[in-house]
C-alpha cells in the first residue's frame, strides 16, 4: 500500500477501504504519512465526501487511536450532550445541573474555543481555582458523588482527532460533514456515555450554515451512533442569533447562573427542552414527564444548588468572577424593528476584544465580552442602547449596522 | 489576505484572483505558506479545476518566480519543442539535428526522468563527457554557432515549478490539466523561444490517458501561449505503445542515431512530421515545403552530421556508449497477431532494471534497457523473440503476457 495511490483514489472519488483509511490516518499519527499528504487527502475528502461505510470505518479508527473511557462503575444510564458550537453557547453549564439534579448522570468532556465559537472549558476557567483537568478517577468519582462533572479531554482519548483537527484548522478542510461527524462521534463514543444527545446548530453563527447541511450532519451522526450501538438523538437549533444575551467567558457563566436562577427567555426554553430530551433518553419516560421534572428542578432552585456544588467540588470560587469595568455602548442610530442580531459578527467582535482565540496559542481574557440588550422584533429608537461591550481598550469605533439589523 | 480563506474559496469552487494566487504560491516559495497548506490548495485545484484566467495568472506567477532567458541575440525565429513524455521518447535527439540543420535555431532545455517516463538529460548522460549543464552564455553561443543545444534547466528558471512539482509528486496532485499546462508553459515561455511546438502524448504509457484529456491539455496550452504572445502548435500523438523499439538511456541514443541514419518506421515518420511543423512555424512556409526540407536533411546525412557536431560540441564521445552485455530474451509462448505492446508495463520494467528513477534521489544505470523486436500487427509464433532485456541481474522471471498482447 502507498499513500499517493490512496490519495489519488480519493481524488477520483473512489471509496477507500478500512485498510486504506487505517494506513493513511494511523500512518499520519505515527509519522510515516506526512502532513502535506494528509492535508491533500483531507481536501479530497472535503470535496468528494465519504460514504457511510467510510465514515463508520474512520470513526472506528479514530476511537481505536486512544483509550475508551469505562463509565460502567457509575450507576444509571449516562447521557452525554454535545453541541456543534455557536456564539454565546453556555447550554452545558445550565443543562448539566438540571439533568444531574434529576438523577441522570452527566459525564461531560469539553473543549476550548477556537475562532468565533467559544468553549465550555474556557468559560469555566473564568472561575478562579476551577480545575478543568480532572484525572479519570476524579472525573468518575465526582459523577458518582454529585452526578455531574466537566473536564477537558483526557490525554488518551482520540489522539487522532486532536492531530487531524489541528491540521484541518489550518488547511481549509474544516467544512466537511463526514469529517465533522467523525470528529464529534469518535469523541462521544470514546467518552463512554450510554446515550448521546446532539445539538446541531444551524445558521449564520454556526458551523452548519444551512438547514440542509445541519440535517445531513444530524443524520450521519445518528447512523454512526447506530453502527456503534449507541442511542443518539439529534436536535437542530437556530444559531442565526447568539444564544442568550451574553458573549464572553465570565459574562456567559453569569448568564448561565441567571438562567439557573429562573431568568426566562429563549435560552431558558432551549435548556429545558434539551434537559427534557436527556432525562427522557436516560429514564425511558415520556418527553412531557421529563419536561416537568426538569422544570421542577429549575423552579425549586435544586438545579442552581447543583451548579454551586459542581463548581465548589472542582475547586472554583464563584465570587471571583470578574468583568472588565471599562465599557463601550453600541447605540442605535436608527428607528425601527430589530430584524437580526448577527451572531457571526458579534462572535468575531468578541474574539477581537480578547474573549477568544484566533490561533491555539493565543491566550484569552476572561473578563471581556458583550451583553446584548435587545431581542429580535423589539422596537428600537434612535439612541437606544443595543449592546454593551466590556473591554480593555476603549478606542474602538463600531458601526451598529454590522451587528444589528433594524428596519 | 489569509491562506486558509484562499484554500476555502477554492474548496467551494470559486475563482481565485491574481492577488490570491500570488499570495498562496509566492508565500509557499518564501515559506510563509506551509507545504500542508499548499498541498491542500493543490488538491482543491485538481478536483475543482481552474478557469482560463486563473491558469494564465498562475503561469505568469510561475514565470516571474525566476529568470526569463533572453535569446534575442540569436538570429532567426527560435522554435522550442516539448513532449509531455512517454516511454521510449527520444524524439528531441532526432528532431533537434533535423530542424537545426535546416537553419532553424532549436534552444532546448530538458529535464530528468521520473517514474516510467525517461528524460532527455539522462539519455544524453549515457554519452561519456557530455555536458548537460551549460551556462546561459555557453548555451546561447552554441545555438548561434551550430543551431542546436540541449541543457538541463538553468538554476533560476521557474524555481516555483520545481518546488510545486516536487510537492505534487508526493501528494497525489499530479493529474490536473491546468497545473500540468502551467508547469509546461511557464518553463517554455521562460525558456525564451519565439514559437513552441507541443507534442501531447495520449494513452496507456502517457500522463494523459484519454484523447479527451489530451485535447483539453493541448487547448489550454495554446490559449496560455496566446495570452503570452507566443505561437503555439500542439500535436497529439499516440503513446499506447512505446515510441520506437528501444527503451533505456544508451539504447535510446543508439536508436536516435539509427533513425538519423535513415532507419524507417513509425518513429522516423513522427520525427519528420514534428520537424516539418517546427520548420514551417519558424520559416512561415507550408507544411509540405517544410516536410521536403526535413526529409532532405535526413536522407542527405546532414541531420546525422549535425547530431555528431552537437555531441562533440557539448564534450561527448559517441564511441563511449555502453550497453550491458548480459541479456534476457522475452520469448513468446503464444501463436497469433501482436495486438498491443504495453508501454506503461515496459516503462515500469525498464525502471526496475535500473534505467529510471522511482525517487529523485535514485541513481540510474545508463547501460540497461529493453529492445523490442516486433511491431503491432506482426504475426507471432511460439518461440519468437519478442524483446531483449539488457540487464545487470539475470535472475528475472517474466510473463510475456504482462508486456505483449498476442491474439
Amino acid at each position: 500500500m502507498n499513500i499517493v495511490d490512496i490519495i489519488n483514489k480519493k481524488r477520483v472519488n473512489k471509496k477507500l477501504t478500512h485498510e486504506e483509511l487505517d494506513y493513511a490516518f494511523n500512518g499520519y499519527l505515527n509519522g510515516t504519512v506526512k502532513d502535506y499528504q494528509m492535508s491533500s487527502l483531507l481536501m479530497a475528502i472535503c470535496i468528494n465526501g465519504m460514504t457511510d461505510e467510510e465514515t463508520f470505518d474512520l470513526t472506528d479508527i479514530f476511537i481505536k487511536s486512544g483509550d475508551v473511557l469505562d463509565l460502567s462503575s457509575i450507576p444509571g444510564v449516562k447521557v452525554d450532550k454535545h453541541s456543534t458550537g455557536g456564539v454565546g453557547d453556555k447550554v452545558t453549564l445550565i443543562i448539566g445541573p438540571i439533568v444531574s439534579s434529576c438523577g441522570v448522570p452527566v459525564p461531560k468532556m469539553s473543549g476550548r474555543g477556537l475562532g468565533h465559537t467559544g468553549g465550555t472549558i474556557d468559560k469555566l476557567e473564568s472561575i478562579k481555582g476551577f480545575n478543568t483537568n480532572l484525572t479519570e478517577e476524579e472525573f468518575i468519582n465526582q459523577i458518582k458523588k454529585i452526578g455531574f462533572a466537566v473536564t477537558g479531554q483526557t490525554k488518551n482519548l482520540c489522539p487522532m482527532d486532536k492531530v487531524i483537527y489541528a491540521l484541518r484548522d489550518v488547511t481549509g478542510t474544516v467544512a466537511s460533514i463526514p469529517l465533522i461527524a467523525t470528529s464529534i462521534m469518535s469523541k462521544k463514543i470514546a467518552g463512554g456515555a450510554d446515550k448521546i444527545l446532539l445539538d446541531v446548530k444551524v445558521g449564520d453563527g454556526a458551523l452548519m450554515k444551512t438547514m440542509e447541511d445541519a440535517k445531513a450532519l444530524a443524520s450521519i451522526m445518528e447512523r454512526i451512533g447506530k453502527a456503534h450501538h449507541r442511542d443518539v438523538i439529534c436536535e437542530i437549533t437556530d444559531m442565526n442569533v447568539p444564544l442568550g444575551h451574553n458573549i464572553g467567558n465570565s459574562l456567559e457563566v453569569i448568564e448561565a447562573m441567571d438562567t439557573l436562577q429562573g431568568r426566562k427567555g429563549k435560552l431558558y426554553d432551549l435548556c429545558l427542552d434539551i434537559s427534557a430530551n436527556m432525562i427522557s433518553l436516560s429514564k425511558g419516560i415520556s418527553y412531557d414527564e421529563a419536561l416537568s421534572e426538569a422544570t421542577e428542578a429549575l423552579t425549586s432552585g435544586r438545579a442552581f444548588k447543583k451548579f454551586e456544588e459542581f463548581v465548589k467540588m472542582q475547586g472554583g470560587d464563584l465570587s471571583s468572577l470578574e468583568v472588565s469595568n471599562q465599557t463601550i455602548d453600541i447605540i442605535s442610530n436608527k428607528k425601527g424593528t430589530l430584524k437580526n442580531i448577527r451572531a457571526l459578527a458579534l462572535g468575531e467582535l468578541s474574539v477581537s476584544l480578547g474573549a477568544g482565540r484566533r490561533t491555539k496559542e493565543d491566550s484569552i481574557d476572561h473578563s471581556v465580552g458583550i451583553v446584548i440588550h435587545k431581542d429580535i422584533d423589539d422596537k428600537i429608537n434612535v439612541g437606544d442602547k443595543l449592546a454593551t461591550l466590556y473591554v480593555k481598550d476603549k478606542n474602538l469605533k463600531l458601526n451598529p449596522d454590522d451587528y444589528f439589523e433594524i428596519k
